[in-house]
């Protein structure tokens, strides 16, 4: 058995050596003082986070005990999210959609989990939800939406609720802005969130329609997502490039238009000139009703 | 602040209220009778996984300090995966795709990520590489894939073979069956896996062409990948319907090929008749030499 630290040139394997060490080295100092003496950031370009925050970048998912997992609807570039308590197997399903139903529910029957809550975090417009077949195939299941949504649900949800799976849970974050009922979900150790169309990677959702407010966006987003710990991992309901998550720490420091002034940002999206989803029309009337309109 | 638990039905309520205690009372034991106690998994079909292994279904990645990102490029589905040492910033790219390369660097970039390791789990047959452009955008960068690939590269690995980064490591099993050069790359810890087309989500790749033998594989797969933890989870090279990660425990139980004989493995596979990949006449030889081919 080789190591391939044998083949890269002096100065990467003496790197490398160094930094081996440092699993017997005092702690996390040392090791910093090694990474800023080894890397100091050899692309040119945008200031790299470390230099500010040393945090942002942690292991994907810290919370004992819980499993996760994030699921792809290619046609409207949805993800999915699904959480469960490994022990109790309870779980929480997070904007699940139509298309991908069967898939879904595979899922949650192999892993032998009890789906109790199937939540949106808006009413959507670019797809249809499956919150309502999905109760007609799982007895037990709830439909949960923001109160301010004007859709209707088993449960209506406001700032501070709690969705409880075991023994983990997500807190309800109220992110008005794209929408009226535009809610963030945020697990009890504030490990991850899962932030809807308010806050995407490196962008945000339009506010052109369905009551959406440029300046009640950014607010929403700089008070409720912006206050979450720099490591907090950012779970949005799309992208649209391929990326699967962010940080608190990145998009407070590289999302392109919430760093800007509210007035620049207002000035930013009052000028998107977005055609309309293709789907709206039928998504957001059947959305209201679970995704079950005749 | 009122919990959503308050408006649930009883049993649901006495469940959650029952599970919550179980953070004051003695470990897992109790929580796993509980969990058969009001779980029985209400879904007829498959046996839930749980009932056979419960170890399955952990946290998403339970390595401390390590920086994880899935990226998805859309047009051969195939997962790229960045890793790097929270706090010495080296990194590592596997699978990276000529056609997001831009994307994937501006993460480098932005994370402040010293790159030093592109390596491909296998000569690729549906997209070209972007590990021998990339090598010319960062100095520094090596290129590295199987001895048995036939392809040229910086570093050719081999069974056992480590790439560190920072105070992390992948180790190299070589998995071959799909093609001969295919190898899985596992973490230090053995928490994650990156299988390639060796093992994909309930499925794995093809064995018709570019030395595929299907008993190759079977026997990879059953020696290499499935004496791995259970918990282990596995990154795959592409899923086709937007699935982002399985576990060992998973595949073992219900991959509908690799949980077949050898002989009725060999059958499947050797009778899927499947059309040669769009790209196979352009991607094959550009990937010989990183994707740089005249």
């Amino acid at each position: 058995m080789c190591s391939v630290i044998s083949r890269v040139k002096p100065v990467q394997r003496a790197l490398a050596s160094t930094l081996r060490l440092r699993t017997n080295a005092d702690g996390l100092n040392y090791a910093a003082a090694q990474s800023r003496r080894f890397c100091p950031g050899f692309i040119t370009g945008a200031q790299p986070l470390w230099v500010t925050s040393r945090s942002y970048c942690a292991r994907i998912a810290t919370t004992d005990g819980l499993l996760f997992r994030q699921l792809f609807e290619v046609e409207s570039s949805t993800y999915t999210y699904l959480l469960a308590d490994a022990d109790t197997k309870e779980a929480v399903i997070i904007d699940p959609v139509l298309e991908t139903i069967d898939r879904d529910l595979k899922f949650v029957s192999e892993l032998g989990l009890k789906l109790t809550v199937a939540v949106n975090t808006h009413c959507h417009a670019d797809h249809i939800t499956s919150t309502g077949l999905m109760k007609k195939r799982l007895a037990g299941l709830k439909s949960a939406i923001s109160k301010f949504s004007g859709a209707s649900a088993d449960i209506h949800l406001k700032e501070g609720d709690k969705i409880p799976f075991g023994r983990h849970c997500l807190i309800v974050r109220e992110t008005p802005g794209h929408t009226d009922g535009c809610i963030t979900l945020v697990t009890g150790d504030q490990t991850m969130a899962f932030t809807g169309d308010a806050l995407l990677i490196r962008g945000c959702g339009r506010t052109d329609f369905q009551q959406g407010c440029a300046k009640r966006l950014y607010k929403s987003v700089h008070e409720k997502i912006f206050t979450l710990p720099d490591e907090c991992l950012l779970y949005p309901a799309h992208d649209y490039l391929g990326r699967m998550a962010s940080s608190v720490g990145e998009e407070r420091k590289f999302n392109p238009r919430l760093t800007k002034t509210m007035e620049e940002f207002a000035d930013i999206m009052n000028n998107l000139n977005l055609p309309n989803p293709k789907k709206m029309a039928t998504a957001v009337p059947a959305n209201l009703v679970c995704g079950l309109q005749d």
